[in-house]
């Protein structure tokens, strides 16, 4: 059967694939991990036009509109917001099999209304459009997209420094019903190599009142600003590594090399692999004592571009997929952590899709009695973040492991535009189990398949954050 | 077309599939590789329960109980059989996309004659069915069940110590016809590091009633061994490696490495590959030489998670998939045994399923006139024994060689209900050929098909083997 | 719907599908990347018989047989032309699911009008009708064949030291309107620990009459060769590697390098790893300038089995995947060129497909401004060139970046039968394209359509190499 471009029943091949999504498409989003401003949120920020909000900050369209020989000037350069949005429905349509070309237009069609396709020719038209929508419409300022979109509750992604300041408002403000949590993301205080190293532990040392002069202290103030995190309602954390390192170590050992790091010395890329894998075993046994959920994402490597990188600075679209697999550094880690009783619910993203079948066969290695699924395999993340990126993941975790205690999809997202993605996530669920159901490989009991497909899109994100 | 569950044509998606599946549904099973205990044969083993036959030794149910949280008293511990039966029928629903799923299924059709669906509302019915029947009926014995499956030959897996006195008996067994015979696996004999090797070399000296003080003289042991394994029918070893070592060295130097570790002596991981890689090429003429098949299994990753493996032991359910791909130390090992005209008939199955390719590449550098498909990527095995991965399989082995002299299906297997799986590959091979055929990518010729498909479910391993 | 066997809709799913192929199916072939013979050419070569045109040089073909157990000497030795047919034919059918399957037959169909199917039977018809045709037939002569395909650009494979006189006949030949275009191939350049390094830099001294005792002097030798190369229609290099290096170095190091491997002395794999790291900068400088593209080929591990090296030579049927995948030292590699201005328009082009989206990630982080598709992950290679390779390329590029942009297929073959290897490539393009626009997941405008395979099957090559 032929369908036309993105209609209802969109990704969806059968009768039990649009029934299923029908049961989670008003669901709540429980977006438990992304990069927006908290600010803009308390700000309730309108935006200009549709560059703004689409070329403001969006390195995965900046990469394309580059891939398409666009000038600098004209994608994050001074050319007006007008020409950057031509520039970039010209290169649209040559994203042919890009999720990309699937997100752009659902925003258009949720939020805007649009039912056309965008393309050098339309972008006039979209242009008027969306200006209009987005200067007038009350549903389009931040908290308006953010409550049409349904969204219960957001995961925000914050450095342990940070005062947290616009959560807090936002926890007081009782018209806007929307949990606005951080997640702690103490990548600064592990990558001890940074130059910024030194200046970043006195800035904690100054938000706490606290001098730092040993690893011990140093400890004391991560727990510090854990504790603030807890009491602002954070259920999270995450790390960005670049590798998932393994190098066990004494804590005498860990803090020579903190205090090596901390006096400006240089590090070794080993010793400062010694010292996160000792922090990260410190760190997972506080996380589990507030019952927090650890994130662990890795294999990307960062600024590959190094003229870009100058020029541009970091996540500007020049990262790329790392190959640094190793199935023995990441069970090392989570034994390090199960063995000092440190291992908190853990959810695993490596860049490298290529490895999920070994993620899963690592993560089901690793359980507690009454947690189901402990560790998993997240989802698809970033260059895996595609539809066949998200069906491997949803296959990988189901023939490795139970699909059914999956927590299911985040934004991962610095745009208050992509709550449109889950959209795209249930469909591509539903798609799934809807053809393994009428393929006659499970059973078309729809209680079961709705309670099953509920899971995975809140319930199952719900039960396993704590929300 | 909607399907229901399950039916007669599960996996079979159109007419050609059917009519070839048709054709070698009642082939015999040729189980050439598995785990199954040769004493219960031949004393006809009767189970008590469904909770014995599915969760005695199951790690792959244990590991899926866990992940749900299950507490280990209800998976191995002392909680009645009848309650470990509910907690895995409870966790059961959320395997949708999970091999169990099917394979459960299938049993439950194949041996109960359950058409039902196992979850925790219908498990009483599914204990008391299966209770009853386990209990009187006369084909649901280890060898009734071995009957009823059409098995023809089954290859355990054994010690070199071992005396194969089961099998002995069996062979003496007048009135039941299935050869069971026994595979060589070597492993306590290479693995030069474990604590036990000194022992276990004493040991072989007792069975053969000879002093071993140098490597001449364990290689002489060893031969004794293969010798009498072969005139027990064997026609097959089995090699389990963590990695796959290359590390040439002379004669001289593997001796070396011998007796160090026979005095207890300390072995590092580099001298143990060393000797690994000398014996492994000293074996392969040995098999060569007695025309057995070698078969190789390698990258897994064992009890990653120690506190578990100090509670329950090896192979309960806490190993993973390794990431230690080399095509360099493979095609090196190879060729080691080519350049000395010891390279027997091989299978090579790694746990890492993104390697197909490669090794497939490797494996077809290797041939020997009147030998069809000499070195062979293997079936699908562990993590990978799944639908996806069983698809991949085949379809890596079709495009990088000969699918048409593949030799198939193997359970590896500890449980007596586990034929089912060559049902479940008979199945997925005919609809993957259905498909090609029906695709107009394959002539729709019936003789040519049909020699094809019976060819991979059983003629190629009857002459690969030499069963 | 049943398709009989590889008719005009073959691999063409639906009506878009069709509609698109019958847009490309005669478009002109750019084959830019080929291994062809060009004095074949020039002497407009005929064949006696499809021993000759199949089995005389395809290492593919050689391995299927070997792999089903045909002695060497009906495959590469003496047996006669009739009877090393007969073998191949024999081997043909259990080839189900193998892209030589396919190749074999869009062979017959299109150049010797056979319908049937190849096989042991039909071996002896099929041998008379291509003798009869490959003897008489004037379209079937090598610049007939040429013709018939539509072919209007070849890239040939050229060593900088070939005098391309060939090339410069069929400049001149007025009768024959194909570009026949050289590209430069530095292999033995830069592989500086082979033992005919030395007399291979001397034979390059004769071509130029220059002599070379320093690497800068080399390095002008190559600047004149390219622009011999140049003069000659060249408009792309290629490089042949094992694996990808970076090993970053001085002009002064890489000299000391270059000497020592000059005279004849020992030269570690780091150093020849330094050596071609700062060659390949140094090319690419030089690639750019002249407007070139660089073609790099990697990760391929070549006559793994010695003793069959030992007989039978190179390129003859030993060789497989590697697995030395590093997006480090590829990033690294192409950011050494981009930081001094000396990164050409590039294709990279992996054995390992498992690296597609690892390596389409680094390709997506350079780009210059006015190009499109500047550095690209290249077609399918050799193991990976078959249907699902294909496929998995074609979405693999897709999800990660501008498709559009793609500059498509190329023979990369010995053979000139191979051009219907395009048509192979059209047909799954367009199936898959036409898959995603039945399916909703693309806009209906056959406008756009059309301009996007028409791209992919030819003017984005015509563009990218200035053809």
């Amino acid at each position: 059967m032929k369908r036309a471009f993105m209609r209802e029943d969109f990704l969806l091949p059968n009768d039990t694939a649009r029934e299923l999504f029908r049961q989670v498409k008003d669901l709540p989003i429980l977006d438990y991990h992304c990069h927006i401003n908290p600010r803009e949120i308390w700000e309730d920020r309108r935006f200009e036009n549709i560059t703004q909000v689409w070329l403001g900050g969006d390195h995965y369209k900046w990469r394309l509109m580059r891939q398409n020989g666009v000038p600098e000037e004209e994608i994050t350069g001074k050319a007006p917001d007008r020409v950057k949005f031509q520039r970039f429905a010209e290169t649209l349509p040559l994203a042919i099999g890009n999720p990309m070309y699937h997100w752009c237009h659902l925003e258009l069609k949720r939020y805007f209304g649009y039912e056309g396709v965008l393309n050098g020719g339309t972008a006039e038209e979209v242009w008027q459009l969306t200006r209009k929508k987005l200067q007038e419409d009350p549903t389009l300022s931040v908290r308006g997209l953010i409550r049409r979109s349904h969204v219960e509750v957001i995961g925000t992604t914050d450095d342990p420094a940070d005062d947290l300041c616009w959560h807090e408002k936002l926890r007081r403000e009782k018209g806007f019903p929307v949990k606005v949590l951080p997640s702690f993301r103490p990548d600064r205080a592990l990558k001890c190599r940074q130059p910024g190293f030194p200046s970043y532990i006195h800035l904690l040392e100054e938000v706490c009142r606290l001098a730092v002069s040993s690893l011990k202290e140093f400890k004391r103030i991560l727990c510090l600003r854990m504790d603030f995190f807890d009491k602002m309602g954070c259920r999270a954390c995450d790390h960005g590594l670049d590798t998932l390192p393994f190098v066990p170590a004494t804590e005498q050992e860990a803090e020579t090399v903190f205090l090596r790091a901390l006096h400006g010395h240089r590090v070794t890329q080993r010793e400062e692999d010694l010292y996160i894998t000792h922090m990260l075993t410190f760190l997972g046994r506080e996380y589990k004592k507030r019952g927090w959920v650890m994130q662990l994402h890795y294999n990307a490597q960062r600024n590959v571009n190094r003229r870009q990188f100058r020029l541009l600075g970091p996540d500007t679209g020049f990262d790329c997929i790392s190959t640094n697999e190793s199935s023995a550094q990441l069970s090392a880690l989570l034994n390090a952590m199960e063995e000092t009783d440190s291992l908190p619910r853990t959810i695993l993203y490596s860049l490298s899709g290529e490895e999920n079948m070994m993620i899963a066969s690592v993560a089901g290695s690793f359980t507690e009695p009454q947690v189901r699924g402990k560790v998993q395999l997240g989802a698809a993340w970033w260059f895996q973040d595609t539809k066949a990126g998200m069906e491997k993941q949803l296959r990988d975790v189901a023939q490795s492991s139970l699909l059914g205690n999956f927590v299911g999809m985040l934004t991962d997202s610095r745009s208050f535009l992509s709550y449109t993605r889950h959209e795209y996530f249930r469909r591509i669920l539903c798609g799934l189990i809807g053809q393994w159901v009428e393929n006659g490989e499970y059973p078309d009991d729809k209680e079961t398949l709705t309670s099953l497909v509920r899971g995975i899109c809140c319930e199952n994100a719900r039960a396993f954050f704590g929300f």
